[in-house]
């Protein structure tokens, strides 16, 4: 009989104890043995929890017992969470996280240590709370060389902006409307500045291509700059607005990124609304598919870290080795190619056109002209938008428009 | 060094085949080991293929050779596949599968010889292609009660229903369209009519619940009967017709079948188009999760086999339990609930009021009277279309309605 501890008894954490009494039998067929739980480390005492008697407040009780091999790490952030980890690795026991801030700024040190004393370190709940993505990229499409990875990572920015488009609300407003529904914190900066977006796609663009980049050297734009006409110009050709990590691979350069993006009907991701994440995967030989669900939720949440749980428990499989990408991982962002959305005040179509070549001119709000840019790399667009600016133009949106490889035929 | 062989060297297994070889050192990284492939079963001699000198004609040679420890079995059908499979199954070696047909009608007994002569029998290629479904559904979501399963499951049905609605065409002109592109086969009755369908959720439901019924036993509707009209009357209320394959829990109830719905846009599901594939997943706890992508084409299938040789190599994962359904499982289908789409002609809506109530009335065709029915039993449904017919009413048209539970807030 396995035993488990728990550090950190929060929603998750505590989610994830209920997990392992409710699923105990289910737990036994699953892996041949049950899975006790036997210490949950928490600063608190927590009197009320049907846990109290199992609480400890010194990781050493957990590291020096010789019976606990599995320990689910929910406590989040990154001090205690990373001293906890080195040590219980380096002690032998597998540890299963959902602290997506640690992964992406430890992952590959981590995952290094569980190689060299032979025990697993597992994040599936650190990214799309319970939505399979790792699992499936590190197993069933293991075969695949992956080229591109676009996701809608973050549930409260996409509940935002699609009630933008739906509501015809701006962003202040929809922001308060998601805080009242509890799908917005206080403090939302991390969700609408990109930040949790940022290190999920630091996570699996280091699942898809083996290098850990550390989340402050990917280029990160949040959506507090999307204006309601910036949303609605969208809808006017057809597209919604919405806030994707990017990890792609093409010829030799390689691309991470979170950006607000134009996404057309006829990509599946641009009908993925409200709190609903979504993970787009472009492999060699599976070619597009779509992992879908709601990203967040303790539940939801909890599931994941316990179907690791029961992985590390019974599983035999290979730890990955991730690099800690340098300096010339990813390619620098100013060669990035991409068709763009920009709106302009103070300038007439002809001067547009003289700047930026053929454009396509779209309906943008009262007194500004809008319109969508052939493909250029950033630099080419900075510069473009530098020269209009000059002619007495001034810049109130630029958006980049998502151009996906596949489209269903019909 | 594990040995490996292929049974069966058509498509999938000539893709198997080139796969093992190109991914050489990609399968090493994976699984500690080589991956060798030693046989290749087949009736032909092959002159031509690069495995010439690996063909063998008698499975004697695979069975009785101690250094193959996993096979692929990519034949396709019924009578060899099963008895081949049989034979290495009872010699210990792990077999892996893209078999459909073998899966769905004699999955329990072939899952119970593997778990009897502790070896693995893997095929997550037999349902969905290269889209990660029974993996996912094993590991990632197993801590899961899983509450529905509902896909489409067959990309030339989708194809032509998508072309139904987008081009305006009927089933003839559809289908026809389908063929020239490869995307249907000379004689597509086990497209059109459900039966592929039918034997893919036979698989998930047994995945899902643990229980196997033999596809004979699904209640399956192919798309034969959907007429361009239907598929307009649907676009007119904000739906589209799609071929769902469903297996259903509600309390004590379950239910599997196969027959196109009405799908309205708020579901994910009525903007999978084209060839694509998707599978939507109620756990729970997760809520709902949906795997999209292209559902067949030789190398998707093959990376996926690939990935199962790869697990059966190197795994140690629990091989699942599938009783084999008696009558008692599903429900019986007179209880199935779901609004539903009619088209009469004949009858006036007084009468159509009369018999089912309080209906919605939609636009048909010229000369029918078309409503959406409330949620009804299929042996309520039944007895109101005989009444109707009774008072001279002539059905043109039924199509069930889905109702899924969760929708994206917003």
């Amino acid at each position: 009989m396995a035993k488990i501890a728990i550090m950190g008894c929060g929603v998750v954490g505590g989610g994830t104890a209920d997990l392992l009494t409710e699923n105990r039998e289910r737990i036994k067929e699953s892996c041949g043995e049950y899975l006790d739980l036997k210490y949950v480390l928490d600063v608190r005492d927590l009197p009320d929890s049907p846990y109290r008697d199992l609480i400890v407040h010194d990781v050493a009780a957990i590291e020096n017992d010789p019976e606990v091999t599995v320990v689910a790490e929910t406590i989040g952030g990154v001090r205690h969470a990373y001293d906890y980890t080195v040590r219980l690795l380096k002690a032998g026991k597998s540890v299963v996280s959902s602290n997506k801030q640690l992964v992406s700024e430890h992952g590959a040190e981590l995952l290094a240590l569980a190689r060299e004393h032979g025990c697993r370190y597992l994040f599936e709940a650190s990214t799309g709370g319970g939505i399979p993505v790792i699992g499936p990229l590190s197993h069933d499409l293991s075969q695949n060389e992956i080229l591109e990875i676009s996701g809608i990572l973050n549930g409260t920015t996409n509940y935002i902006l699609t009630r933008m488009k739906g509501g015809g609300v701006g962003f202040e407003t929809a922001l308060s409307e998601a805080q009242e529904k509890g799908y917005a914190e206080r403090d939302p900066s991390a969700d609408v500045e990109g930040t949790d977006a940022c290190r999920k796609i630091a996570i699996l663009a280091a699942t898809a291509f083996g290098k850990l980049i550390a989340p402050s050297r990917i280029h990160t734009e949040g959506i507090t700059a999307i204006r309601q006409s910036d949303v609605a110009a969208a809808a006017s050709v057809g597209a919604a607005v919405k806030l994707l990590g990017r990890a792609i691979r093409r010829g030799g350069e390689c691309f991470v990124l979170v950006s607000p993006f134009f996404v057309f009907a006829d990509c599946p991701l641009s009908h993925v609304d409200g709190v609903y994440n979504a993970v787009s995967v472009t492999g060699n030989y599976v070619g597009d598919v779509m992992f879908y669900g709601r990203g967040a939720g303790a539940k939801a949440t909890a599931s994941a870290v316990v179907a690791d749980l029961v992985e590390a428990a019974t599983g035999k499989g290979a730890t990955p080795v991730w690099e800690t990408a340098d300096e010339s991982f990813p390619t620098a962002f100013g060669s990035f190619v991409c068709p763009r959305y920009l709106s302009f005040s103070g300038v007439d179509r002809n001067a547009v056109r003289v700047v930026f070549g053929d454009v396509e001119f779209i309906r943008g709000a009262e007194g500004e002209i809008a319109f969508l840019t052939p493909a250029q790399s950033e630099l080419e667009c900075a510069d473009a938008i530098a020269r209009l600016s000059h002619g007495g133009g001034q810049l109130l949106s630029m958006i980049r428009v998502y151009e996906s490889g596949e489209r269903p035929e019909a």
